[in-house]
């Protein structure tokens, strides 16, 4: 089945911070690609996947990037499919930098901002925007809401008996 | 026609700040609905507005608020609708304390974030969700990004000749 | 003897942060009840938890969460229980998320709010506000002022010789 | 009737930030006294003050100041009473001085802060704070709740119609 | 004569904030252009002008940006000629979150970053590069220099007397 | 009478924001000089200045600076007189930038850092240094703090009444 | 010999910080004592020692604390001795929070502050105080700073080498 | 051949952060020279460095430095050569202070600054400059921008494994 997302980075150093997006969307059984791609490195390659995306049947593009991070901004001019940003702490100003450079895009141009180093929730939130489109999914994300909930319960459990 | 937005503010302060958000959807022909509703104020209405979102025909919930900026959190804790959060710069602080309030969300529980005050961008990032069922809202973002980019060539020849 | 405090926390990873609230609490014999309960993951829960605390018999609530940390603030708009609020340092922002999502509260709800990771003197407070009705504590709350007292004395004669 | 609360300012060029905490306890039927005392040009009576200020009645300090606000702390220092200390904008800094000189105390001395300019939120925790031991008070605490949220249900219509 | 040097802007609505860059340049007999382009709402006419700027005779670009200030970096992307960045205080975050997007590039793409709308200093830098190859622009450097210590010791006179 | 304090500034636009230092130096008694030089458009006459303060008859340097602050700095980098820094906030970062540079310097030439824009207390602080050699003006400093005590009384009974 | 500058610290944990004021003055043959106080466990100790200080033959008072570190000011309030400021670098906050809470000090009452941690160059300031009346004093400091001028041509030699 | 670029350190410290300018000096066949001047423990040596850099064949100057980061500016201050500033993230600030300290340089003076430890940028940004010149160094340039490109397309398929 053709990718409904496609999770991008700037740099193969965010493998790691990337990784819980694509477990997200595995866990909800939503198929992905993932690549990286570079807005200064290589401008053209970003431009031509963001240009390309909705025909290729992407729904959704999560784009992950460090310090000056212009890879989600940079796709996002190239497409009116939702994009979402996940700012990386990976310079010594803490992930501040990368949240701004995401986050604070100008008047025309929206880029979906979550939180720094959030990559998970970016998977989350890509399934919540296709779920509009299918009951299943939809379904799923309750039941994860709920294993969630569960989890919280049994944490406190614990909790009590540690204090 | 029902609305598929519901456009929430924390207080009808906040509601200049909001406008274009409603704009925006106004200018791309989607039906928006907007109210007041405060995280703390009125945090029955609030969850309640949330949970029977979906039920009622909205496919995205915007959400402006400042300070401690709990409203767009606290609807996506009641909800798998996708929540699109915009901070306002509402304290001494400059949006920067709302920004982190709204962005920074747990695993689990995403809030799609749009820049300090970027109201526009959240009715834009709400069209682009809902263009991805809507081939002609999807054309519609398409025109409205080539009259920018004509916007931004008339420009280009004032500054020509202004500098 | 029933609770007077509830001490919560927003996930049980933060349950060493907190434990010192807990600590001071039972230094100064007053009685407490610890859970963890979340904002986004449980929020009924959390509701229901500061609905009913003041009739379960509950004085004071210290609520500890980081991030986008809504926990207190949730907490305070279900009771007019005093809530104490500690930002907790688990993101890479470092507590400052955590510390204006606590503080910056809006007009009408307050949350009593303490240092980043400052759970001991959350449970002081705590203790504070309960001796204003129960001497023994104030008693003991003085008698503690002035062992810490000695111990800056001990520490000064250690210093003195040290440097 | 003897004051229950003290509201304390380091300079009467924040009368204007402070008076909401003297309004909220008016309109909540609570006594306070009002002064003026600097922990720098007369540190002996701001210690004269917290230190007599239990006998003398007092339940709660609040306490605002502004830059390197250090009035909440030093009267902290003198008292077990809760001092609820407001940070006030009154430097180029924005307040973000004064927030961090007074909500980052060491352990062992709390000072319940407030967001900054909040004294509104300094009187509503004051009278929570008494409301523990004043039936009456804590009823009138939850009709101001009522009407709080009543008013934002007004804001609601106004908004409805103006988007 | 053909252009040396670009000056682009994000929008026109920087255009008085970038002026002293072009009164700089005139002022030292440097030929430039100047014109608008986004990076987000026209990227492909901003790829095309940083790639063909090199064969067009230019040596130098300088391009203003607020908030996620992308215009300079995506510039950098599509050229090797330096690329000077200005950051624009026009966000309520004052310039700050332009300043991050410009200066902290990841490795590989430099920008050389101004200060925050020191529009001024990038028109200075550009002659201080052109200079190299250009004596007569060197001394007229100079020049300015020695005008500025002139005006210095004019303005220690005026102060002498003031204070 | 030879002045004992230098007080410089890096542009004459700061004049206004330095003349307190001025002003608490004429309370006092203290004889000083003021004048205009700029760590980078007149660097050697800055040099000269710190080098030869010292021999002629010159105590303390007070050096008031916005934005890259570099003046206090590059004076202590000349003699080993104390150098009393004034962060002006003259930039949009709101004199954040000045302190920093202010104040950060590196181990082995101190600044002494006043307050962002404070420069009475650096007048003041100058005269503290210059009372250890000289008993009236140390009284002449006592007699202000209680001048300024008496302010405070006189204040607190005007708040007593407002609130 | 009796001392001349007293050093002092909110908590012993501060030691190692504080350690290179102390060394500074014994290379410069100056007398210093060295003791723990706190301006909120032991105010009244503090309060003394300010207050007595002239008296009993101290010059400078060199304060360090982290956090909203309130011992610079407040011994500053009892006394007008010069009071150097060290802020410490003991919180999530990373000695922000302890440097604000230091310089921002209120009209009337200066703190010399000294950058984060930076115990050495406090130790310099009081030396460079002292020397305004001891000449031999002066000198050593001027032998100091011509041995620092030696290391660092000595480590230029290596970097030409090493890169 | 003599050296076009001047790599210069505040510390020999710094030595490990800067190298990443010598390497890609190196990378790109540019000679270079390497030494550490300090602005305030050898002021007149950066003096002197900088005044005679353009006559001893010096193009383009580069100089790192943390803290309140001064030598950029000042070597700018006596050359009218281009001088790139690398913030260095030595102290508790993590860079901040240095990078508003090197690139909020007042108006006539400016720094071109590269990212907080960004070494290699500031090699390169120098190398952008002297190819205006040198048309094999700029074929270099571009080649070196394939080759990153390159790297770029090589991570891209580990990571479409590896997610």
């Amino acid at each position: 089945m053709a990718p409904l997302v496609g999770i991008l980075m700037g740099s193969d150093s965010d493998v790691e911070v990337i990784r819980p997006a694509a477990q997200a969307l595995r866990e909800l059984g939503v198929e992905y690609e993932a690549t990286v791609l570079s807005a200064h490195r290589t401008p053209d390659q970003a431009a031509d996947y963001a240009r390309s995306a909705a025909e290729r049947g992407l729904r959704v593009i999560i784009a992950g990037a460090g310090a000056a991070a212009h890879l989600p901004g940079v796709l996002a001019a190239y497409t009116t499919l939702p994009v979402i940003g996940v700012p990386i702490d990976s310079s010594p100003l803490k992930g501040v930098d990368s949240l701004y450079a995401i986050v604070q895009m100008p008047p025309g141009i929206p880029v979906a901002t979550v939180g720094i180093n959030a990559a998970r929730n970016a998977g989350l939130l890509a399934a919540e925007i296709l779920a509009l489109a299918d009951a299943d999914l939809a379904r799923r994300l309750l039941a994860l809401r709920q294993s969630m909930a569960q989890k919280v319960q049994e944490a406190a459990a614990k909790v009590a008996e540690a204090l």
